[in-house]
């Protein structure tokens, strides 16, 4: 009953996601402040027509918010039902197997090669240097590859490439592949590289909403590209499903483009807090990655990753374990409020050594 | 840049949606009636928890919900970003070259053969009788085939199949091949067959809440079936994109269903007011095809449909004309409301012979 392609599919596992709520939830790197409160006062008067109707599927007020908000015209933008769909329909659009593999970090979002399986895409997974970074020259020592994917700041590590390092592997790389950048933590700490799509058109930019905006529930992510790139994904989307963006996160979409002061401010509360939770693992013997994302990458000498995490569930705090070879020393941390961080601490405090 | 896939792409093209509001919109079978009103109340009051934390993935009280509506168990539901998704996802999971094409009837839901074209799989229209109805008899008589899908009542014609044929049918099918159902109109005058599916372990129905349940804007659609093929539908969402139902649309599924009275009443006006514009359309000399669903396929003997849609715009309605062979001299009303469709009713007498 069951097609070919399916028995050759490994899904990816998300975070855990515990319905009942009695963790303190430092697993999926959602943003401990709520959105804008813009958005309560939205849907406190919503017209019901935005539910009747089918809605927008050129989504045209939301990429005009977006493209306002990243510097670039509406055409260069393309919404998804977060940004995994964005990259699916990414990943069908722009690469194949007829000029190597797809490239990407050794340790990455895990989603990239399930995708790969999806569309039956050769992939090739590049080392991380010794200190986890990651060093585009390897990627351009490559001979033949359809394509780079890559988040910046990298996940789980949460360590940033810097955009000048982009520019020069970008300089370097086949301009009729596609490099898709990923950046889901930019606003983290990170310089966007977004302005490198107007001289690079093979660049493609990629965000989500479920991080700095505090949207995770609702499902938005976006891409900046050249139009012709963006043209390819609304091409796939009306493929696929006509209408991914549901009315009422097309509007939420808008609000939180536009309220940038608001965001500016949990942002920089967030990256305050994962500053000085980072110095305490530190003076705690902690291993710490240096992170610009809104998580910490970090391992207790002697103790392993799965130890840490299962200690830490007993005591109501989950953090996400990945049980992959090279990363089982360490587990991520989603940076929550600084009382979160402060239980957090009293808890690793009291851990035996 | 562009992946081999992606130039083999004829994407859907879904009716108009004009965004400036100034049409009687009868061309995309939206409900004229809003959803229920307990969906105001609780967005009015919505926790910002729901918007900034990840949706549960596995859509736990919705499927719960649609359960005890339609008379199965939860680990028989499975739910999508609307019906489209689900089906995609059905496409991807059930469907492929091995035994034959994929059979489906030659005028109908035009998004099937955008599926088969965006996962490579082969397909087969086949005719409808001089009536336009789908008679199954032709399927089981068709020597090799992977599969079938049709919707019931059919798109666009609004014809049903009645229940006893397809449990006749069913009966006549290899069992190891998948059957889908696609009712989304199938509260509008038919019987459903999500009974059948403890029957037959191949059939998976599909139906979605953007008719019926007045949510179009919010994207939710869901499948029937036995265990293993809903498991198989969980396996392609999370190698596709882990979250797709956002969690408002998770909380006002539930609404749509716990809400069955009020929504009777809305289905029983639209069944009247169709039945009663039918009588002014064959009053006026039109041809009109039975319809069991929220909509009316009819043509004016002598007008060509798209002369009927010009001269309908020119007035301020939309409805919907396919440009394609065998349904020309028809276009596809949306039953409205009574003031809308009195509306109508007059422009028609009022148009030239």
């Amino acid at each position: 009953m069951f097609s070919i392609r399916l028995k050759q599919l490994t899904p990816y596992v998300p975070g855990e996601q515990p319905q009942d709520r009695r963790y303190i939830k430092l697993n999926t790197n959602e943003n401990p402040y709520p959105p804008s409160p813009r958005m309560q006062t939205f849907l406190a008067a919503a017209d019901m027509d935005l539910l009747r109707r089918y809605p927008d599927p050129r989504f045209t007020d939301l990429c005009s918010a977006i493209a306002k908000r990243e510097g670039v015209r509406p055409d260069q933008v393309f919404a998804g039902n977060g940004s995994d769909e964005v990259l699916s329909f990414a990943f069908f659009a722009f690469f194949d197997g007829r000029n190597g593999p797809l490239l990407f970090p050794e340790h990455t979002y895990s989603f990239y090669p399930v995708y790969c399986d999806f569309y039956g895409i050769p992939f090739q997974r590049v080392p991380l240097k010794p200190d986890f970074t990651i060093d585009l020259k390897d990627y351009a020592r490559i001979e033949s590859s359809s394509g780079v994917i890559y988040p910046n700041p990298n996940a789980p590590t949460g360590i940033l490439t810097p955009r000048p390092d982009i520019r020069g592997f970008l300089s370097s790389y086949a301009t009729d592949r596609v490099v898709i950048i990923d950046e889901a933590y930019i606003e983290f700490g990170g310089e966007s590289a977004v302005m490198l799509t107007a001289e690079f058109p093979n660049l493609l930019v990629v965000k989500t909403l479920s991080k700095t905006w505090a949207l995770a529930g609702m499902r938005l992510g976006f891409a900046v590209g050249q139009p012709d790139l963006i043209q390819a994904l609304y091409t796939v989307k009306d493929s696929f499903n006509s209408y991914p963006v549901n009315a009422l996160t097309q509007k939420l979409g808008v609000l939180a483009m536009e309220d940038e002061v608001y965001y500016q401010e949990t942002t920089q509360k967030i990256i305050r807090t994962r500053d000085s939770f980072a110095r305490q693992l530190v003076r705690l013997g902690w291993k710490v990655m240096p992170s610009s994302a809104n998580f910490l990458f970090a391992g207790k000498p002697g103790v392993s990753g799965k130890a840490v995490y299962d200690e830490l569930k007993s005591r109501g705090i989950l953090v996400r374990f990945f049980n992959v070879d090279g990363l089982t020393d360490f587990v991520r941390i989603t940076i929550g409020t600084d009382r979160q961080m402060q239980r957090l601490t009293a808890e690793l405090e009291s851990m035996k050594p």
